[in-house]
Protein backbone atom coordinates (compact mmCIF):
# COMPACT_ATOMS: atom_id res chain seq x y z
CA UNK A 1 0.00 0.00 0.00
CA UNK A 2 2.50 2.24 0.87
CA UNK A 3 3.87 2.63 -2.98
CA UNK A 4 0.30 3.57 -3.77
CA UNK A 5 -0.25 6.28 -1.10
CA UNK A 6 3.05 8.02 -2.55
CA UNK A 7 2.18 7.89 -5.76
CA UNK A 8 -1.12 9.54 -4.87
CA UNK A 9 1.14 12.10 -3.26
CA UNK A 10 3.52 12.59 -5.62
CA UNK A 11 0.97 13.53 -8.11
CA UNK A 12 -1.14 15.61 -6.02
CA UNK A 13 2.05 17.71 -5.87
CA UNK A 14 3.58 17.35 -9.53
CA UNK A 15 -0.13 19.12 -10.22
CA UNK A 16 -0.27 21.11 -6.84
CA UNK A 17 3.16 22.91 -8.37
CA UNK A 18 2.29 24.19 -11.63
CA UNK A 19 0.96 27.49 -11.05
CA UNK A 20 0.64 29.41 -7.48
CA UNK A 21 0.98 27.97 -4.23
CA UNK A 22 2.89 24.68 -4.14
CA UNK A 23 0.82 22.84 -1.79
CA UNK A 24 -2.22 23.56 -2.77
CA UNK A 25 -4.57 22.81 -6.25
CA UNK A 26 -5.98 25.88 -7.76
CA UNK A 27 -9.27 25.27 -10.03
CA UNK A 28 -7.02 24.78 -13.24
CA UNK A 29 -4.96 22.43 -11.37
CA UNK A 30 -7.88 20.08 -10.04
CA UNK A 31 -9.62 20.43 -13.43
CA UNK A 32 -6.11 19.43 -15.42
CA UNK A 33 -5.44 16.56 -12.57
CA UNK A 34 -9.25 15.41 -12.48
CA UNK A 35 -9.00 15.27 -16.47
CA UNK A 36 -5.67 13.47 -16.54
CA UNK A 37 -5.75 11.43 -13.68
CA UNK A 38 -9.09 10.67 -12.95
CA UNK A 39 -10.90 10.04 -15.91
CA UNK A 40 -12.74 7.16 -14.85
CA UNK A 41 -13.64 7.54 -11.90
CA UNK A 42 -15.12 10.82 -12.11
CA UNK A 43 -17.74 11.46 -15.33
CA UNK A 44 -17.97 13.95 -17.44
CA UNK A 45 -14.54 14.90 -16.06
CA UNK A 46 -14.02 17.72 -18.91
CA UNK A 47 -17.40 19.32 -18.13
CA UNK A 48 -16.70 23.08 -16.50
CA UNK A 49 -19.84 22.58 -14.44
CA UNK A 50 -18.98 19.44 -12.94
CA UNK A 51 -15.27 20.61 -11.66
CA UNK A 52 -17.04 23.70 -10.66
CA UNK A 53 -19.38 21.68 -8.50
CA UNK A 54 -16.85 19.10 -6.92
CA UNK A 55 -14.35 21.88 -6.35
CA UNK A 56 -17.43 23.78 -4.55
CA UNK A 57 -18.29 20.52 -2.49
CA UNK A 58 -14.61 19.96 -1.38
CA UNK A 59 -12.91 23.86 -0.58
CA UNK A 60 -14.17 23.72 3.11
CA UNK A 61 -12.71 27.11 3.75
CA UNK A 62 -14.01 28.42 0.17
CA UNK A 63 -10.21 30.00 -0.95
CA UNK A 64 -10.78 28.61 -3.89
CA UNK A 65 -7.43 26.32 -3.46
CA UNK A 66 -8.24 22.71 -2.74
CA UNK A 67 -5.14 21.07 0.06
CA UNK A 68 -4.25 17.74 0.25
CA UNK A 69 -6.78 16.91 2.89
CA UNK A 70 -9.06 18.51 0.67
CA UNK A 71 -8.38 16.28 -2.17
CA UNK A 72 -7.99 13.72 -0.14
CA UNK A 73 -11.54 13.40 1.34
CA UNK A 74 -12.80 13.45 -3.13
CA UNK A 75 -10.50 10.27 -3.64
CA UNK A 76 -11.89 8.95 -0.20
CA UNK A 77 -15.39 9.35 -1.76
CA UNK A 78 -15.04 7.95 -5.33
CA UNK A 79 -12.88 5.07 -3.89
CA UNK A 80 -15.72 4.26 -1.78
CA UNK A 81 -18.37 4.31 -4.77
CA UNK A 82 -16.21 2.60 -6.89
CA UNK A 83 -15.22 -0.19 -3.86
CA UNK A 84 -19.16 -0.33 -3.67
CA UNK A 85 -19.17 1.01 -0.21
CA UNK A 86 -21.84 3.91 -0.05
CA UNK A 87 -20.87 6.91 1.95
CA UNK B 1 -4.11 7.38 -9.93
CA UNK B 2 -6.86 5.39 -10.83
CA UNK B 3 -4.53 2.39 -10.33
CA UNK B 4 -3.21 3.60 -7.06
CA UNK B 5 -7.08 3.93 -5.55
CA UNK B 6 -7.51 0.72 -6.93
CA UNK B 7 -4.89 -0.88 -5.01
CA UNK B 8 -5.78 0.55 -1.70
CA UNK B 9 -9.33 -0.73 -2.51
CA UNK B 10 -8.43 -4.10 -3.20
CA UNK B 11 -5.89 -4.62 -0.47
CA UNK B 12 -8.67 -3.53 2.13
CA UNK B 13 -10.80 -5.86 0.51
CA UNK B 14 -8.10 -8.14 0.86
CA UNK B 15 -7.49 -7.56 4.68
CA UNK B 16 -11.43 -6.99 5.81
CA UNK B 17 -12.16 -10.42 4.05
CA UNK B 18 -9.97 -12.39 6.15
CA UNK B 19 -12.61 -13.13 8.83
CA UNK B 20 -15.99 -11.90 9.85
CA UNK B 21 -17.57 -8.94 8.06
CA UNK B 22 -15.98 -9.03 4.98
CA UNK B 23 -16.30 -5.07 4.70
CA UNK B 24 -14.84 -3.83 7.76
CA UNK B 25 -11.07 -4.70 9.32
CA UNK B 26 -11.81 -5.70 12.90
CA UNK B 27 -8.44 -5.20 15.17
CA UNK B 28 -6.61 -8.53 14.35
CA UNK B 29 -7.16 -7.82 10.32
CA UNK B 30 -6.20 -4.16 11.63
CA UNK B 31 -3.15 -5.59 12.84
CA UNK B 32 -2.29 -7.38 9.86
CA UNK B 33 -2.44 -4.74 7.60
CA UNK B 34 -0.94 -2.16 9.22
CA UNK B 35 2.55 -4.31 10.11
CA UNK B 36 2.51 -5.96 6.40
CA UNK B 37 1.04 -2.88 3.74
CA UNK B 38 2.19 0.52 6.15
CA UNK B 39 5.67 -0.74 7.96
CA UNK B 40 7.24 2.85 6.96
CA UNK B 41 4.30 4.99 7.43
CA UNK B 42 3.18 3.70 10.98
CA UNK B 43 6.20 3.16 13.44
CA UNK B 44 6.33 0.58 15.58
CA UNK B 45 3.39 -0.97 13.58
CA UNK B 46 4.06 -4.37 15.40
CA UNK B 47 3.34 -2.94 18.97
CA UNK B 48 -0.04 -3.51 20.31
CA UNK B 49 -0.67 -0.44 21.96
CA UNK B 50 0.42 1.23 18.82
CA UNK B 51 -2.51 -0.62 17.44
CA UNK B 52 -5.09 -0.07 20.16
CA UNK B 53 -4.72 3.56 20.22
CA UNK B 54 -5.02 3.46 16.34
CA UNK B 55 -8.20 1.61 16.41
CA UNK B 56 -9.19 3.51 18.95
CA UNK B 57 -8.78 7.18 17.45
CA UNK B 58 -10.50 6.03 13.91
CA UNK B 59 -13.38 3.92 15.12
CA UNK B 60 -15.78 6.80 15.05
CA UNK B 61 -18.46 4.16 16.39
CA UNK B 62 -16.80 2.47 18.57
CA UNK B 63 -17.82 -0.88 17.54
CA UNK B 64 -14.54 -2.47 17.24
CA UNK B 65 -14.51 -2.80 13.41
CA UNK B 66 -12.82 -0.31 10.68
CA UNK B 67 -14.95 0.82 7.94
CA UNK B 68 -13.15 2.06 4.93
CA UNK B 69 -14.19 5.67 5.01
CA UNK B 70 -12.77 5.35 8.76
CA UNK B 71 -9.43 3.37 7.18
CA UNK B 72 -9.62 6.09 4.31
CA UNK B 73 -8.72 8.73 7.73
CA UNK B 74 -6.08 6.82 8.57
CA UNK B 75 -3.84 6.85 5.38
CA UNK B 76 -4.99 10.27 4.70
CA UNK B 77 -3.55 11.47 7.52
CA UNK B 78 0.01 8.93 7.05
CA UNK B 79 0.24 10.74 3.42
CA UNK B 80 -0.53 14.06 4.64
CA UNK B 81 2.72 13.93 7.16
CA UNK B 82 4.46 11.50 4.78
CA UNK B 83 4.02 14.56 2.07
CA UNK B 84 4.97 17.01 4.72
CA UNK B 85 1.95 18.59 5.15
CA UNK B 86 0.49 18.98 8.80
CA UNK B 87 -2.92 17.87 9.38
Amino acid sequence: MESAINVLVSQFKAYAGKDGSLHTLSKDEFQNLVATQLPNLVKNATDPAVIDRLMGSLDENNDGELTFAEFWQLIGKLASRHAGYSQ
